[in-house]
């Protein structure tokens, strides 16, 4: 309800510059990124030195703009539904290294430097440690996924002692 | 409306593996991917040799299906609200080299080799053609990007002479 209020605040009165024709959006010179109906625009996070996807998260309005000044990443945490700046509990900042905004102006490519660090609440380095098998499915709901990261970065139980976990069934 | 029927009866009747329980969904071997209301999951693609985001889009199960069988990536389109085989009317085709699961299961990272081909549909390699400069922000309306792409793969009003732009303001 509050993202829904905010939401429809920002949509008369947004932040960045308002979006005023298609021309401008994918070839104009000014930030005026999309927020959905939640507020929220797409992040997809990538290790600046491996080009790994690190993570997929979301950014409203205060929370881009927060990035863009600090260098570090913040994101909106749907589960919480407060703003997060990554790290803070865990120490794994994400220092933003590149920021960019794609054609239509409705996602986010960070490339962050996190060390040696991790960015998964699991442990693992990225939170995509598992790979898909390619190829005839033969039966849907037993379809089997691997492990490509062996070994866990830290513990999650001693990082996040005491603290729910953010996946949701 | 179609989406959100379908998306009603998939909640029920999922395509792959029921979620049970967060250790299954983190830990676990099986894939149990999360669709959103409206059935969908955001997918990440990156080029297999320079690691760059080209895009990012959505799926919904068939889409997912689709792309793990035939390893040519599908996406569903939001404009469109059809199945999008990337690349069928472009000709760039994405041939997908890897694909991940994140922890929670509710995104998607794909691995595609495009060739010398583009993935925007502006005419860009990437979609994510433009940066956002960080630092202290003078003014959030007037914020600048800069074009990191100088050039154009293609020639969109050539390519898709005729369809609909399908940014939206």
């Amino acid at each position: 309800m509050q993202i829904a209020i905010l939401s429809f605040f920002h949509y008369f009165t947004p932040m960045f510059k308002k979006r005023e024709n298609v021309f401008e959006v994918e070839e104009g010179k000014f930030l005026s990124p999309k927020f959905d109906v939640d507020g929220l625009i797409p992040v997809v996070t990538t290790d600046c030195k491996s080009g790994d996807v690190l993570m997929h998260g979301y950014m409203n309005e205060d929370a881009l703009r927060k990035t863009i000044e600090t260098k570090e990443a913040h994101y909106w945490s749907r589960s919480r539904r407060s703003l997060w700046h990554k790290g803070k509990s865990s120490g794994f900042i994400q220092k933003v290294v590149e920021l960019r905004i794609d054609d239509d102006q409705d996602s986010v490519w960070l490339m962050v430097d996190i060390g040696n660090g991790a960015s998964c609440h699991v442990g693992y380095r990225s939170c995509f440690y598992r790979s898909i098998p390619l190829g005839k499915i033969k039966n849907e709901k037993e379809l089997k996924i691997e492990f490509k990261e062996k070994k866990k970065i830290f513990d999650p139980e001693k990082v996040y002692k005491g603290q729910p976990n953010p996946t949701k069934i």
